[in-house]
Order: structure tokens, then sequence, then C-alpha cells
């Protein structure tokens, strides 16, 4: 009897909701629908340039957090993979471009030779750039008519936001600045994150839920929810750069050290900046408690991300 | 009598409509928004590259044929003005993109020394990126109500596709793929100037009539006025290289006879390829006749852009 009672306590939802397998499905919706996006014809060097990183097998984390906010909004998946697609195109473009010689100088990415090192300097710019271009005329192009034109447009400016000076580019020269710096100071660190990392993992979510028609006290909840999922996104990646090898990650490992890069896990120690970071993302689920049963999936998501071991 | 005769029969338009003073307005119109679309504040120095480039006195074709092309459907600069300045956003970054070393290797552009030769490779980078993101969400987000939501979507998607691999980055690909080799066909090199000059002037032309809600059958009007004055433009360009200095230019001359490239001149000759621009200028005006005096801003900016020495 008392085993009963305790499996009828289990929440229905965590007892039902396989994140595995539903990580493992939309996954493969979204690479399908990249596959599509872009043919291979003339001139194909650069249309399989932007193929080789976008197609370079990521987990998808930003699409799915796209397609999951808008079906708990009330959407659904078809709304919605337009612009799932270009946050994706959109973080690889910002990937190829950091890993540039002139950037970080990276030989590795996703487990594969980084763009430049494939294509070469040139093209990987090219690369980037196209795939750029891409995002917001996929966005306009291929969003479904039953979204109202005026929130794609907010779609649109969203991700032009996230992506540019006050967003990830940002937050990328902020971060280019600060290397070799060993008195970085947790307001410019927290700069750095909030426009690097936690710009785009919001336009993700906020999109998606705009896409669905979220009223603006949601858009605030779901602001909310992406913030702390993105500091604790950045703060695991940190972990991870230290306590990982090249081969779990898929790119080269111990940068931030070798670099004597400020991270938190340098600020705070491991232990805490683990602790940190789940603190962050029970806030985040708390955010979307209003929203019951359907906000199952992001809360897993959450989770998900300071689990993830690359 | 005669002499009376004379003057009458000069169409009032031509006698009437001075190119210069209309283009000197307009130049200061585009300006003034470009300046007003880029604030500086932290991180200063991306938005200061991106603000040294967009800002560094171009002569605002591109804008000022967006403009132009909206106030002879119907439309105003106001609904135009956002597009405007996109189009110089997408121009810049493409300059600043082409000029690094990893691409044409440029130190000079519009008189000035090139963006990564003063901000660096990285923030050269990360500043063109900025004004390709800006571009897209100052058009979403600037548009006025006035101009259907839908029309807007459109010229989103069109700019999309003349920066993108259909557009200025696939000409840009086959223009570097094509360098060192003497033996290109004219084929390979209408694409490259289709793709690469072109496709982006189209845009401006075209985005310009949509936001006045042109026909499709001015849209394939304009469309041929500017492929035509595209074509113009980039065998005036390949003339220029020639025959100006570097003063004139504002860039470095000679480039393309020094880097063996196949040009129009070199293809032709320079007396042919100056006649060949004149057909071409002749024909994109013919284009526009069904659109009888309001259509002089656009033929005289044809003209001009035959005429031009920089």
């Amino acid at each position: 009897m008392v085993a009963t009672d305790n499996v009828q306590k289990t929440p229905p939802e965590e007892a039902t909701f396989n994140l595995a397998a539903y990580l493992k499905e939309r996954q493969k919706l979204c690479d399908t629908a990249l596959d599509q996006a872009i043919p291979i014809i003339y001139p194909e060097k650069i249309y399989e340039a932007m193929r080789y990183s976008l197609l370079a097998g990521g987990k998808r984390v930003r699409p799915i957090l796209c397609l999951a906010t808008c079906e708990m909004i009330g959407g659904t998946i078809e709304m919605a993979m337009p612009t799932a697609c270009a946050v994706e195109m959109i973080h690889t473009m910002s990937l190829i471009h950091d890993d540039l010689p002139a950037m970080d100088n990276d030989d590795y990415r996703r487990g594969k030779l980084t763009n430049h090192k494939v294509y070469g300097e040139d093209v990987a710019i090219l690369a980037g750039d196209g795939l750029l271009a891409l995002a917001f005329e996929f966005v306009a192009i291929q969003t479904p008519q039953s979204v109202n034109r005026e929130l794609v447009l907010q779609v649109i400016a969203r991700l032009g936001r996230a992506l540019g000076a006050a967003g990830l580019v940002g937050g990328q020269v902020v971060d280019l600045e600060s290397e070799g710096k060993s008195d970085i100071s947790l307001e410019t660190l927290n700069f750095i994150h909030q426009h690097k990392t936690a710009a785009l993992l919001e336009a993700c979510v906020v999109c998606g839920g705009i896409i669905a028609g979220a009223s603006p006290e949601d858009v605030q909840r779901l602001t909310r929810y992406a913030e702390n999922i993105g500091l604790a996104f950045q703060i695991i990646d940190d972990i991870l750069d230290i306590t990982s090898t090249q081969e779990q990650l898929g790119k080269t490992a111990g940068k931030d050290q070798k670099a004597q890069k400020v991270t938190y896990p340098s600020l705070w120690g491991l232990e805490e900046s683990r602790s940190k970071a789940q603190e962050l993302v029970q806030a985040a689920c708390a955010e979307l408690e209003p929203f019951g049963e359907r906000a199952k999936s992001l809360q897993a998501i959450a989770h998900f991300i300071i689990s993830r071991n690359n």
C-alpha cells in the first residue's frame, strides 16, 4: 500500500516525460529542417561550407527551446520551425566567425575541423555571412501565414538585436578586450555572458512564445526563465572547459585556463559554481509554474542544461 | 523662332531637374538617418567601428535609389528610409569583410584606412556582423505602420537573398575562386557581377517599389531597370580602376590589372565597354517610360552612374 501511495504521489509529468526521447525526436526534426533549408547549387563551395558547420551535429538546444516554448504557449511546431532554424543558423555563424584565426583561432568544433580549416578563412567569413542572411530570409519567407505578420517582424527584430552589438557581437567584443586580463570584474564577466550566450538563448525562448501569441506577462516570465538558464548554461560551459577532455567536448578543452581567462569557476571555485547553476535552474523552473503541466519540457530542458557533459 | 522651338522641345524634366542638388539633398538625408541609427554606448569600440565605416562618406547611391523608387511608385521618403539605411548597412558590411586580409586585403576605402587597419581584424569582422544584424532589425522595427506588414517581410526576404549565397556572398565566392585566372569566361564574369553588385542594387530599387505597393508588373520593370544599371555600374567600376588614381577613387586603383583580373575592359577594351555601359543605361531608362515624369530622378541617376568619376 505504501509503495502504491508513493507511486501515485509522483507528479505524472515527471513519471511520464522521457526527456532523452523528447530531445532525440526534436533534434531529428531540427536536423531535417536545417538540411532542407540549404540546397547545394552553384557556386557549390559556399553552400557546402554553410552546410558543413550547420549540419555538424550540434545538440540543437536553441531550436528545441524555441519549439518547446511555442508549444507551451499554445502554438505548433510548424509555426516556430523557421525561427528555430534561424537561431541555429545565427548560432552556427557566430561559432564560425569566433573560431577564425583573427578571433579565438580554434581548430576544432563539434568534434570536427573548424570551417576555416576546411574551406579557408575567406570562405569561412562568407559562410557565416551567408548563414546570417539566410536566417532572416528564412523567417520572413517560411513562417506560415497562420502567424500574424506583425509578430513575425517582432521575431526578426529580436533575432537582429540578440545577434548585433546589443547582443552576441557586443559580448564577443568585450570578451576579446578582456583576454589575458586577470582582473576582470564579475560585472564584466556577467556582461560578456549575458550578451554572448544568454541573449540568443533568450531570443530562442521569447521568439517561440511570441510566435504563439504570448501575452506581455508571459513574455516577461519567459525572459526571466531564459536569463536564468542562459547564465546556468555558461557556468556549466566554464566548468566543462576545466573538467572535460577535448573528446568529450568536441572542441578544444582547457582553453580558458590556458588563456588565463576569468571564468565563474575561477572566481567562485568549481563547487560553488555548480550550486549556483543549480539555483539558477530552480529559479528558471519556478518562473514557469503558472503554465502547469505544459511547462514540463522547458523545465526538463533547464535541468538537462546543467547535467550535460558536452 | 528656331531657337525658341528648340527650347520648347527640351523635355521639361531634363530642363528643370537638377541632379546634383537632388543627390546632395538626398545624401544629406541618408547621412543624418544613418548617423542616428547607431548610438555610441558600451562597449563603445564596436559601435565606433560600425559608425567608422558606415559614416565614411559614401555616395549613398543605394539608399538614394531605394528612396527614389519608393517615391516614383507613390510612397514617401519616410516609408522607405529604414530600408534605405539597411541597404547601406549591408553594403558597408560587405566592404568591411571584402577588405579583410583573408579576402581582398585592402588598406584604403572611401579615402580612409579600412576598418581592420583601424580596429583590428577581429573587431572588423564583428563590426560587419553587427551592421548586418542591425540592418534587419532596423527594417523590422523602424518601417512605419503605414507600410503593410506583409510587404515589410517581403523586403526583409529580398534583402536577405541579395546578401546571401544567392547574392553578394555567392558572387564574392566565385570572384575569389577566379582570382589569378586569366581564362575566366564572360558567363562567369557576368555571374560575379550580377551577384556581387547587381543583386543589392536590384534589392534597393525593388524594395523601394514594394514598400510603396508596386504591382507585379511594376516590380518586373524595376527589376529590369536595376539589372541594367547594375551591370553598367560594374563596367564603369572596372573602367575607373584602370583610368583613375587612388586619390580620385578613394580606394586602391589599378588593382584589377595588378591581379591580372578578367574585367569588362580586359575582354572588350575601354571604348566598347563605355558604349556598352551607355546602351545599358538607355535600356534601363526605357523601362521606366510608363512612369512618365515621375521617373525623372531614377533616369537621371542611371545617367549619373556612367558619368561618375569615383
